[in-house]
Order: structure tokens, then sequence, then C-alpha cells
């Protein structure tokens, strides 16, 4: 039944994939997509018996929904709560290591979405059973990552010397941050960073790249840097991190739209990703187009977690 | 394994149903209620595979319920939400359009409860799958019509020739309206309307009975409408409606209740039908007399919900 | 398909299971975990076609996803809720007979969980369907007496003759005077209170042990008790109950602590047992010791609902 063990036993942060690991899981993804396209009723029974526990300590319904497609299409069950800090509450407050060890009792998987940076490592320390981080607060969103660089490579074909144009919020997206690390293990990747001055990308990130050997430089021009890549990575400016600037949110925010026009000089098999959910940094006359593929991206994230979900339960 | 194509794509109001699409529907959920009543551990398989997004905007317990209770007696699973407004929440507000695009990603039906009316319309056009309307606001709630015009047949054994009374809020629910118009489709109905004059049948649906030649009148008198019908159809006077005037509600409220006096006069194959909840509008007394129908309506829902889900995912 | 009727139609309170009765569950529940820890992907499909309805009143993550676990353990399947109160909302409330009358339509078992002691046996006196109380308010808790029971057994062989000992709020907890009630129908058990001046254990429950020749006596020497006894249950201060008198609740708080002081001198078959959530009336680094078992006794909670499931459904 059991495949040769997974070498990861928990999902916690982008960092623990290296090149040939990513490759084993897209290849395993790339398997659960035709799962599930090629399924004529009745679907896979790969997880029969399986249970995951959802827990949520913030609601997240795009990551939950997807986390929980992917174990139902693999014939596995769910026990889900966005509730999760009930646990934790003030009135009978219980420590979240006492909350995994009760969890782990009734399932066989942890999803866990924590509004605090570390909470997943802190849950996998004492779990016996493996933790999917499925976003802790600032800290990471491992399959976000990888779901981004799988899309890449399904639709550029390839890795290894691409362009990449990170633009929008590169101080406060974890998304593109998480997404620079990974990429850095490619060989001649090229960054360009276009974004409004108030949410530059940080130094910690640029010095890890030339660290690297990996090529970036900052633009200002939307246009030429969309000439030039394979990819434009858009995401969205965080009305959150303003506070009550308005004004200042307002200017960052329409600066860097990707548009009919951005478009129009993109590259014929370049494409235009971006994490969702989006508000009008991309306008929706750009849907049409197919080098638009943040829509085939989010669905990219099933193919993702199933795969992750089979490689922790079953193996390789 | 599927049947002829369903002639309906997304079900979204009662008006999409004609005489021989209403039969075809009822013949299937009769065979449902066998499936439920016949079973003897197991349960059907039919929609093994498939996975039903629950979209709620807003909670509605009763009508979430008793869809997933439809999808999972057929063997297909549930992504559930009721926290839907989490998508276009402020901080990362998406487009109805962008949702849809994401969960049709995620499952193979989707399940929608707004707020909003419309709501049902707008995500229908771009969905690639199924959307059935669970209710948008002061709009459609199209399978609580198709489950009180079944439950009329069932109950009664025709739909031709019918005398119904309508009682109670005929102003503002949605259920009577959609009922009339529904029920127009048949020969020699006649509608006897009994409420209070704050919460009478406004205009458009009379006239729309006058244009197809469906007999109606009001009255004042439940006892003799009661002594008429085949069916009396009872609703809530919705305390909602009448803001601060709670005096013309708790007037509004009494008037015409449906008591053991009022069940009294039924003829013996007349039943009384309510959409529930119900206050004290229909009395607790009633509920031991056969000719309490509502909660055998209620379970009604569950079978006209299980045929439509197999109608549209498999066909006929 | 379905073995000899089980005597209990609903589960409702402790008092209801004899000492024969509960030999009978215990047998179920240990077979229930050689189901769960001896399967190798696949799972039981004993309930398989069956439908659990989680009718939750207000939220309890810990008790919810333990039912939930048991249902789908055993291949049945599970409609949730822990909105139930929106049936009974101001607006559109109804009475919990007539949302019984409702979700019995939907599902062939009902967990409840109440605010409201005796809601429980108000919603069986009307339910076709068998009704398994989770809780309600200050009421009964009755799984949790029985899962309790149960872990005394299984950890210390036997429950005739043992030596317990209550700590912490023996006055608020419905837990540990379910275990009182429920321990009094075996020979030669000894009872030892411990607890703040201010949660001691009510005259009821002394009376009663008293009437059925159980000894009990009091004491403020949690250590000379550790000693002595086989169980040490241990329970949180509630600090909900105490209201603004912060002080006197971290007086009783801080009183009687299970640290590694006391489990030095518990005898080497002795158990720590507490219903959890726990704050830090045991210190964490009890947890490493053999004799810390409140973690398996959260779990055999999962199989005691399994065993109620399946008896409640298919009978012995």
């Amino acid at each position: 039944m059991l495949g040769r063990k997974f070498e990861v036993e928990h999902v916690l942060e982008a960092q623990q994939f290296d090149r040939e690991l990513l490759e084993g899981i897209f290849g395993v993804a790339k398997e659960m997509e035709a799962i599930v396209e090629g399924r004529s009723g009745g679907g896979s029974t790969m997880l029969k018996g399986y249970l995951m526990a959802t827990l949520f300590y913030e609601p997240s319904t795009r990551t939950r929904l997807s986390f929980e497609s992917a174990m139902k299409r693999l014939g596995g069950e769910v026990l889900t709560t966005e509730n999760a800090r009930e646990f934790s509450s003030a009135a009978k407050g219980e420590t979240l290591e006492d909350t995994i060890r009760t969890v782990e009792g009734y399932s066989d998987i942890i999803v866990m979405r924590h509004f605090e940076s570390g909470a997943a490592k802190q849950a996998a320390a004492v779990s016996s059973i493996p933790v999917i981080n499925a976003g802790d607060g600032p800290g990471q969103h491992p399959t976000q990552a990888l779901l981004d660089v799988y899309t890449i490579q399904r639709e550029t074909g390839r890795l290894d010397g691409i362009k990449v144009g990170l633009v929008g919020d590169l101080a406060n997206g974890r998304t593109v941050r998480s997404l620079a690390y990974l990429l850095a293990k490619y060989d001649g990747v090229k960054f360009y960073f276009v974004s409004p001055d108030v949410v530059k990308m940080k130094d910690d990130i640029k010095e890890y790249l030339t660290s690297k050997n990996i090529e970036w430089e900052e633009s200002k021009d939307l246009m030429e840097v969309a000439s030039k890549c394979d990819v434009i990575y858009q995401t969205r400016i965080q009305r959150e991190r303003f506070g009550d600037k308005i004004e200042l949110y307002n200017q960052a925010r329409g600066k860097y739209i990707v548009d009919r026009k951005v478009v129009d000089v993109l590259q014929s098999h370049a494409v235009v990703l971006h994490p969702l959910p989006r508000l009008d940094e991309i306008t929706t006359e750009v849907d049409v187009d197919p080098r638009a593929a943040y829509f085939r991206q989010a669905k990219n994230g099933l193919f993702i977690r199933m795969a992750l979900l089979k490689l922790l339960l079953l193996g390789w």
C-alpha cells in the first residue's frame, strides 16, 4: 500500500524543498491533475479511510476549500473548524500543544491556519501526525509558494533561465518573498522588482539573491519589464498595512496596474500570475487573454495540495 | 453512465420550469424517496466522486442541511461555507465572478445563498459548472417553490383543478409568489387570498393570474376558505418587515391562525402546508392531524434537491 | 445486518447506564479501538450510508470533532452546524421541537449540544431518530462521564474497590458530579474530595454517595490523597463562575496543582485524569510521565462515541 517514505514529515516552510524534491512533487501534482480531469464519476479512493483535520484559527475560506477539495478528490474525509480559537479562548484557554495532542487523536493529518508566525512549527514539534502549514500570520504559506512555482513550470515549460517581474506590494506579501527564495534554487533566473516606493522589496531578499548569484533589478517601468519577462507576478497592495494613511494607500494602489496595454506588450509565451484575491490591480479585460493564468494557478493549488496529502500519508 | 442531458443548466428561478419539466423532476424525486426510505444500510452511490460546494453568503442552516443531506444521500461529497462573505470582505474584497471562477475549480456543482437579488444569475453567467440558487435575498428560492408544488401533488394526487388558500403575509413572502407563478401553469386552479390588509397580495401577481385565466379572490373569512380548499398554505408574518411598528405587527400576526377549529372544517383529503419555520400561525395542536403536511413538505425538499442534483450532474 | 436492539434509545444522562450496560459498551469501545489502531488504509464501513447531524447551539469544537471523527472512522457521514441558534433566532424563531422534526428528516441520528439544561430530553421526546446529548448547559454530558469511567477501567484494570481523588472545582463541574454518580454503581469505591472552600463538593452528591454506602472524605492534603489513590481526577477552576471576584478565583486556582512532586508520590499503577482543557492545574512537566493519562482519556472519547453510534444505529 505505502510507497517509499516522503522526505518531509511536516510541510512548514518553502525552504524545506530543494530542486529534486520540487520536481518529484510536481510529477505527482501532474498525476493528480489527470485524476481530477480524467474522472468520469467515481473519482479516486487513494486516501479512503484517512481523515484530515482543518484547524483554522482565522477564516480563510479559499485556502480551506482548496485543501478540503484536495482531500475529498482523493477519497479522504475531513473534520473542519474555522473556529479553532475557541480551543484557546479566554474562558477555557489551552495551549496550542494541548490542542494538537487532542486533535491528533481524531485525525491522520492536520492542516493548520494560524494568525501567529511560527505556530505551525510549534504544532509540528509535538504532533505525532503530519502538520501542513496553511499560512501562519506574517510567516509562511508554503503550499502557495509551491503552487506558484508549479504554475510557472506548467505554463512556461521551464524554471531555469526565466525572467520574472514581481509587481505590487513586495514589502509585505509573503507570497513574493517565498517565491524569490524558491526560484533562487534554479539557474539563470532574473528578477525585476516593480513596486511603489512605500512597499519596495526588502534588503534581506535582495542580499539573499545576490549571495546566490541571482540577478535582480528594480524598475519603475512596468511596460518595459512586461515586454522582457516570461512571468509577470502581480500582487495586491494590502489596504490593512496602511492603517489610516488612506491617501498613501490609494497612490500605491493605482500605480502599477496590469491592463490590456501591459498584456499587449507581453511575449506570446509569457503569463500573468496573481495569488488572488485581486481587486483592480489586474483589470477584468485581461481575463480573456490566454496568457492570464491566475485562475489556472488557483486550480493548480488543488493539484499541489492533493500531491502533498498523498505524499505525507502514503509516501512516493 | 450519463443520461440524456437535463434541459436546465442552472437552477435560478421558478419560471424556468414548465409542466412537462416539473413532471419529469417529480418522477425523479419519487425515485429519490424510494432510495432514502428503502435504504437498509449502504445508501446510494449515484453521485460518488462528485463534489458540491455550499457557498452561503448568509446563514440558512435549514436550507444548507437539506442540500447537504441530499448530496450525501446520493453518495456525493460536500465543501461547505456559511462564511462566503469572507471572500468579498472589505480587506481582501473580490468580485462574485472571481469567487465563482475559484470555487468552480474545487467542485462540480455550486449551491449558492446570497443576500442580494440577482446574485445567482450573476454567478451562473461565469460558471462552467451548474449553479443552484438556494435563495438570493428578496429574489428567488426556486427549490422551495418546486418542493411546494411537489408536495401538493403528492398529498392531493393532482395539480389541475385544485383550490388553494394562501394565508398570511402575501406581500413579502417570496414563497407564495413563486407558488402562484408555478401553479398558474395548471388548468382550473383557483386561489383564495387571506391576509391582513397591511400584507395583501400585490397587484402584479393578481394581474399575472388574470392574464393566465386563473381565478382568484380575496377573502376575510379563513373558516369559509378552509372548508372549500384542497390546500391551505399558511405563512409567517415577517416581524422584520414591520421595523418599529410593533403594534401593527402584532395585529397582523394574530389575525389568521390555523388552529383546531380551522382544521375541523377542512375536507378529509385537504392538507395544511407551511414553508417553515413557523411561530404560532399554526397551533401545535394541529400537528397530530394527518392533514398537517408541513413536516412531510420539509422532507420533500430533500427529495426535490436530490432529484435536481442528480439531473444537473448525470442527466435523465 | 442489524444486531440485537440496544437497550437505550437516546443517550441523555449518565444515570441511564447500569453496570451491565456499561460493561457491554466498554467491550464495543475496545473493538472500536482495534478498528482505529489496526487500520491500514480503508477503515471501517460499518456505518456507510448513515448520516449524523451535529446540532450545536453553542460551539464546542473539541466535542464536535470527537463525535464527527467517530462517525467518519466508521464510514458514516456528517451534517454539521455550530450555528443551530439560527433556527430559533429572534427573527424567525421556531421551537426546538420543530427544529428536531425538520432535522430528523435529513439524518439518521442527532448529536446535540445546547446551552439549556433539559434541552436534550426535550428533543428526544419528539424525535423519531436517536438523540445523543453532547452537553446541555449545566445539565449533563453523558458521553464525557462514560469515557471517564472507561478510561479508569482501561488504565487501572478495574472499577470495584478503586480509590478516586476528585480535585479542583467540585461544585460546578458537571464532570465530577456525573463521575460520582456512575462510580457509585461499583463496590468498595472510595472518594477523596480535594478542593478550595469556595468550590467544595455539594451536599446532594455527598448524601447520594452515603445512601449508596459509598465512602467519601474531604481532605486539604493533596499529597496524602495522591499517595493513596488509584486515580487522581483533576479539574479546572472555572474562571467564568467567579464573575468579578478575580482575587478569589486566583486563590482557588493556585491551591491544588498536580505537579512533579504530586506525581512522585503516586503509586506506580495510579493515573492522573483531566477532562481537558487544562490551564495550569496540571503542570506540563507531568505530561511525560506514563501515569499522565489525560490525552489517552481524550482519545477514549473517540472509542466510546464510536461504540454509542454503532449501538444506537445497528444494535449489539
